[in-house]
């Protein structure tokens, strides 16, 4: 393994533990990067709890969600949403699965999520939510295969992140620290959210606002102090 | 005492600190075990918060809630809850007693507990709730012998979880493992819910997502990821 | 000093770290206990945050609030809270002064705080609000002088917790444990009537089940299991 | 650098970290205090998260937000927050700027922010909100220039705390102690709004409580209790 990769590993396992210590992800949830040397692979952890994440658990994937490097660890059943993304996206290198507890009511209900705050902006404004059931009727809601998980890309399509009625949404993101702080600052708007609706009247993100809100969350400035920040916390 | 005993008693061990951890429980509530070589005894710490009982405190009862292993330690007043579900459900192996305060609001109001979320579907569709006020009157709450144990259990009945009014709540499991995350899981679902119910026309899970869930969550894959990062964290 | 006041100046000391550990205090609020060997007098920290205080800092009053050890450490300026509850109600020994967050809201609106949960129903079924503005109009509304802390004892009456208007509440037990035991479930049962109320028509403890369960809970069963975990949390 | 400086930087470092300590900020947010020996300039941290700003971080600034030290570090985008205020406000010594979550649901509603607890006071009855929209139409939120924070500073007029619409809010202070818990307890006193609002019918302080209170809150006994509280937790 080149050190690029190396290096690029080392980072994902970080995430995992970040999002962890964030409560984005709990026993479950997942975080992908896209092999940046071979655009059909990517990097996922073997089924583990992000948490407790090490190197030695990363396997590599085809977009198909076969391990390809030999590996004999049992992978996440849930593998399928970040290939079906990455074959979708090819711009999008991230992808976050997680079930923070924030956003699986605008997920349930008729609510849409939206940008409220200048640092949960990158959510974008026209947020998508899957609902399994239509086209797969009675499941136990997770992705299972590529047909699901392409259905779920469908519905993300350009967006950043889409809900999964009741279970959790999915995020994405062009490197691994966007697709994590998107995360992050996903579950802190929704919190914000759910605070300020019963006080009625509430003023979102104009849909300027948004944009440029969002180029300057993933600027190099902002997405370099939160991850120093987050990463020293894990430390 | 044999091996397969004493496995078996560090793991009860082990879930009364991962209880405690997670806030499900707090200075009280209790997790017993059913003897499983002998289906008429169960194991229960003595009268001590879960966050720090130890292999000492087990001990071991009789379904009627006598000591049978000559030790002196105080036991659990309310320990007839274990002893009467076990009497009254073969198939369980393990029931947790617990105070969550998440789940406390569905006990006392006419808003239904119910699967919001695929990680929270165990808990079942039909949660019942028990007032020991139906049959009892005015009583400290307390399930204080066999007679109010099996007036619950009988109100349990199939289900996995029964709410007790002003209390808190028990809920059982084919195994300790079981049992734990089914309890961790309650407390989730119901924050969920509570989080989702202002926001107006909840969609719940269908009853095939539920028992689909259900299975899903009880299976190896997903109870050995939780209890591995669960347990990571107690130790 | 002799043995059994230097053991119970020691509890004192542990009961701030409690209360501070389990959040009833912030950087503000105290604990008092009755001198045992002078009904006149009792002990209270200098003003000091309850999570850093030490033995050295403990000071003795009479009722007035008098320092009579010849300190010269400054104490609280609202050590009347203490003093005049003590003067008005001879059974008590230890008097928690606090503005739990949850407790707020039922002080300064007309929803009557009510026993919800059965370690909660030692609050009381019928809990005073004292508004200091009512004697006193325009002050900072803390009590700084005997004659506000006896308005605020006449208003405490025969009860457990009196709600201070906008400020916090004052909890009087038996026991430093009892005490401080109150005021950790006061603010726990607090809690979970916010998170009850939005459901709708709660359900509270009746009149007999309220007395019941505060006898259970001032149990020495129930006193002494509460108290191991939550002195072994700051240990 | 003189002692003097040398100590007013300890203990903005210090400050720093108390407020991500506190939760007040996290990744973003940051806090300066006036050069006591030259008015026309300030210090603040280069761009880093508070949580692990040191000594060697802090720079020195002219009001216009040009560094004035020699220093190469990277400032904060928002440093011109910090200079408006301190241009227009010469009796501030300390600016904290942050993105509390509970607050912010006031900045985005018509909701107003009201003092409701003595410990809150210091937040002052007429709390302005800015809007940066009103006079810069759609931007990405941040105060990037002179002319944004010289617009702030004029919402700001002589309160101690202005809300800053989709964004956070900005609060002073004649030290760094009273800025920043002003800062903690304007969280906490929001936090305690949120959770009255919904019983309904909720008593404010009076205009003269208000004013005892704050009275209170800035005195010698209260910040430095309160001081040698959140800084011990940090240490």
């Amino acid at each position: 393994m080149d050190d690029k990769i190396k290096a690029l590993l080392d980072e994902l396992v970080i995430a995992n533990h970040v999002l962890a210590n964030e409560k984005v992800v709990d026993s479950f949830g997942h975080i992908s990067v896209r092999n940046p040397e071979n655009s059909e692979h990517y990097f996922l952890s073997c089924s583990r709890s992000p948490e407790i994440v090490c190197c030695e658990d990363i396997m590599e994937f085809d977009l198909e969600g076969n391990s390809v490097d030999g590996s004999t660890l049992r992978p996440y059943g849930e593998r399928f949403i970040h290939g079906a993304i990455l074959e979708s996206r090819p711009e999008i290198q991230s992808v976050v699965h997680n079930h923070s507890l924030s956003v699986i009511p605008f997920g349930v209900t008729n609510t849409p999520l939206k940008p409220i705050i200048h640092t949960g902006a990158a959510i974008g404004r026209d947020i998508p939510i899957w609902d399994i059931y239509d086209n797969f009727g009675d499941t136990d809601l997770l992705v299972r295969n590529m047909e699901q998980g392409r259905d779920l890309a469908s519905t993300l399509g350009g967006a950043s992140v889409v809900l999964m009625r009741g279970h959790g949404c999915s995020v994405v993101g062009s490197s691994i620290k966007e697709a994590t702080l998107t995360a992050v600052y996903l579950q802190i708007s929704a919190t914000v959210q759910l605070q300020s609706i019963p006080l009625g009247n509430v003023r979102y993100l104009t849909p300027g606002e948004t944009e440029e809100c969002t180029n300057m969350f993933y600027s190099d400035l902002s997405v370099d102090r939160a991850w120093e920040n987050l990463t020293a916390r894990v430390k």
